[in-house]
């Protein structure tokens, strides 16, 4: 395991301290409460709230004052996987190699630890723990928000499930991946730089560095869907091609989408530039959105 | 139709109209922005966003400077209709005399349009349009979250789910109620003291008016199921007592039911007396919560 492997696992094990904390709450009826947590406390790699944690140490900030806008991030990622599992979206069984929320409990507990999560993580970025001012807290919660929500997150599952029964041209296919995957990275990239009230110079080089390592994600997924399999990677493989669904990979062919893969990966790496070397750890992870292997 | 009810409608024309505005917006996916729009302007009463309007008036803002906080408490109404009406929830084809959203598209919409309502409500609270003062707007998040959350509106939800297979002593009946209609109720009820930043005592009395209501709103529904028609509610009747659901007029049965009505509309009113004839509006309303015929 490489240092850069090393330091992200331990911030997982610091986020699920504080999300496993979060959810221990004796006024949430209990088999709500055992399937936010089954759909959340499950080893997830945490790369999300990793980003927030890794661009607010960049501006000096702890990743404990950090923490509460990280796992806010997560409940969101946590969340969307829960309802896309669903039988009438994705339909999957296994997530993370353990049953699926819907397949440990039922589909209506399912939706409602779903709804539950999403609420949660806008109950926690309001609160003062998020930070000492609100203005803040609001910008948050505002930008979080928009990045999630129809013409974010849930739109791009919208365009996602749409893709099903339509061919997408390319354009098509990067509007969808940037709102399905790419919208929260971009927050968890920018939201460091609002927690430290950046400036817009630096807020727009988080941003370019979010949309690369975005687009990267994205790839690197499809293409450990066509090239890995389902034990390693704890989930369904090869089911956009049997889904008939296009994906960059798909249509640029596997060649090319390495190509763009590091062309990405490059531009993220000098969108923080800025920043000099106390961006290193950052530019690692850029480099590990291409050598992850699930 | 009296003066009260005139005022509730013309509020109602004005609630339907912001939310109309808000939805167009052309980053939405096309089928996902339908049902959004679908799921929300279906002719309700508008109560919630109503309370929201004249609590605040109580405070001498205006209705333009409450419509925000009014619709974002209106938007997580109808997503919890949405997720409430689908197959593996409560299973209702028909709502408002329209066909439910995942009828009139599909399931996989439903969610999504439920899910991206309910983030919107909170991109609208947070944004400086809700309130010039962002402590306010974070205040405003932070409660949103807390009423409609594991601990709230979804916990209450769960807790009905719970009810079809479990029977419910009268403090659980109670319980259920007051998270799953009366969270979002006693938020609207305080949201015009917070939007005004009004005082402990003020706060804790609009409080008190908003607890009563919602219980009374809640025997009332319970009432109508067992008392009126499909027709007249547009939706389906009967429907709680089929499931072999326990209500407070099952338990206590329907003339202990009237009663307790009764009491819960004399202790809202009373709540009110701080202040004076600006709240004639509010008693009427609580008056409503007995005469109203859907």
């Amino acid at each position: 395991m490489t240092s850069f492997e090393t330091g992200l696992k331990e911030t997982a094990s610091a986020v699920e301290a504080a999300l496993s904390q979060r959810l221990a709450d004796e006024n949430i009826p209990a088999q709500l409460a055992e399937a936010m947590t089954h759909g959340t406390l499950n080893g997830g790699k945490r790369l999300r709230p990793y980003l927030v944690i890794q661009t607010a140490s960049l501006f000096g900030i702890s990743q404990a004052d950090a923490m509460p806008t990280a796992i806010a991030l997560e409940c969101i990622h946590c969340y969307s996987l829960i309802h896309d599992d669903l039988p009438a979206m994705d339909n999957d069984d296994i997530r993370r190699g353990q049953p699926t929320v819907h397949k440990a409990f039922d589909e209506a507990t399912a939706i409602l630890a779903g709804d539950s999560l999403l609420t949660l993580a806008f109950e926690i970025l309001g609160h003062k723990n998020s930070h000492p001012n609100p203005a803040i807290r609001a910008n948050l919660v505002t930008r979080l928000a928009k990045a999630a929500g129809a013409a974010g997150m849930a739109g791009g599952q919208m365009l996602d499930l749409e893709a099903e029964t339509k061919t997408l041209n390319e354009a098509e296919i990067r509007r969808l991946q940037l709102l399905k995957t790419g919208a929260l990275i971009l927050f968890g990239c920018e939201a460091g730089g609002v927690l430290a009230g950046a400036s817009e110079a630096e807020l727009a080089n988080l941003g370019r560095y979010g949309k690369a390592i975005g687009a990267a994600f994205q790839i690197k997924d499809d293409l450990l869907d066509i090239e890995s399999t389902q034990e390693t990677m704890g989930k369904a493989v090869g089911k956009d091609e049997a889904a008939g669904k296009a994906t960059l990979v798909t249509n640029l062919g596997p060649d090319q989408a390495h190509l763009e893969l590091d062309i990405q990966i490059d531009k993220a790496i000098s969108a923080l530039e800025i920043f000099g070397t106390r961006a290193d750890t950052l530019c690692d992870l850029a480099r590990y959105m291409k050598s992850r292997e699930k």
